[in-house]
């Protein structure tokens, strides 16, 4: 089997939206793992307001915190040098856009604001952040095997994401960067609410073991978080 | 056959985005037609220079030139409050949300202000023209006689619209109004390009027979200009 990014071996992970919810959890169990990725970069809008993810890294040597508002050009560009910085021989193995926004509006209360605030945030901002990356993407799947994908970008899935996914998929087959959409179920966030049958814990670590199994196959699909197929 | 809006017997039919391409045909094809609806509101973002519309208008009584442009929550209010003027007794039978651009960039090229202007265009803008002109389909929705809707809303299909038009049907169900997606084909027009197979005069004769055909059983698909149904 051509192994994707496997986290017993994955040099480096960078988790957007790491300030709470499912993105907070994804960096405790990455850094809490029995194989936790060389460095992980945990990024968030404002690091100073995310005291979680700061008790978290003064925890764990591996977790590094840096500042990406996702819906900023020129935040996204920042980060991404700071990352160059931080990774300057392997590239990113593994790009995680979690950063989410849920806006609850019904046709009634639904502005032109709203959507595309949620849309920026939920399909531009992804797209956006991939691209700014690629090149740390391509330096790590540059270093894979014969047959190998050393490097991926994992998209939470959304509506309209899955279709920017999917196309995305498309134009980073070329360079070995494996690209997929996945669903980390309902789950009991702020985002979720409380009455989500699934605990953060739970998704988090069914979605990573998901992830940690990835090959070429599953290239440009949309899962979810037990690894199910989903219709895009 | 309960019917929904048939041209034969149409009062009122809005079309946004027709000062040119597939917009202005629709109103060329209807105001020639046999059967043409009472009036005809054709709005364009910037009426005075639309030259093609204005001398159509000025061959036909029963077309009426409105400034509304779709991204502008502002212009939508006071092209709404026009129209409303002018369909004073049985409100709108018919709105064609027609306009929409077409931005061509691909993964390298394509920047989030692009992503941004066309998902509002396309997508935002359809939602928030038909609440504007809620009350008018409402209102011409109440007239309809038993089992027959006598009002509808029209969007032109676009990937990330197809959804929003889907919950749309679920929303104005109950009053009445259907609502359909409908991809026009493959057309020449500046939009489509000179090799696309189908000129304006043959997209839109049949789109408009398609509309004409429509009843309740329809309410929430997503046809293409034969009629044949699309998947979503």
């Amino acid at each position: 089997m051509s192994g994707a990014v496997n986290f017993k071996e994955c040099g480096s992970v960078l988790v957007t939206g790491a300030s709470r919810g499912l993105g907070l959890q994804i960096v405790e169990s990455l850094a809490s793992g029995g194989f936790s990725p060389g460095k992980i970069v945990a990024t968030a809008r404002n690091p100073e307001r995310a005291q979680k993810l700061q008790e978290l890294a003064s925890k764990h040597s591996n977790i590094h915190v840096i500042a990406l508002d996702v819906v900023s050009q020129e935040s996204i560009e920042k980060a991404a040098a700071e990352v160059t910085q931080l990774l300057p021989e392997h590239g990113l193995n593994c790009l995680i856009n979690n950063a989410g926004i849920s806006v609850s509006a019904d046709f009634n209360t639904v502005t032109a604001e709203k959507m595309i605030e949620t849309f920026h945030t939920n399909t531009v901002a992804p797209l956006m952040v991939t691209k700014a990356f690629l090149p740390l993407l391509r330096q790590a799947a540059s270093r894979g095997g014969a047959g190998g994908s050393r490097s991926m970008s994992i998209q939470r899935a959304a509506c309209a994401l899955n279709m920017v996914s999917r196309c995305m998929a498309l134009d980073l087959e070329a360079d070995g960067i494996l690209c997929m959409a996945i669903h980390p179920g309902w789950v009991r966030t702020d985002m979720g609410g409380c009455e989500a049958p699934l605990s953060p814990e739970e998704s988090i670590s069914s979605t990573l073991s998901v992830i940690g199994g990835l090959t070429e196959k599953d290239h440009g699909s949309f899962l979810d978080y037990t690894g199910e197929v989903l219709p895009w």
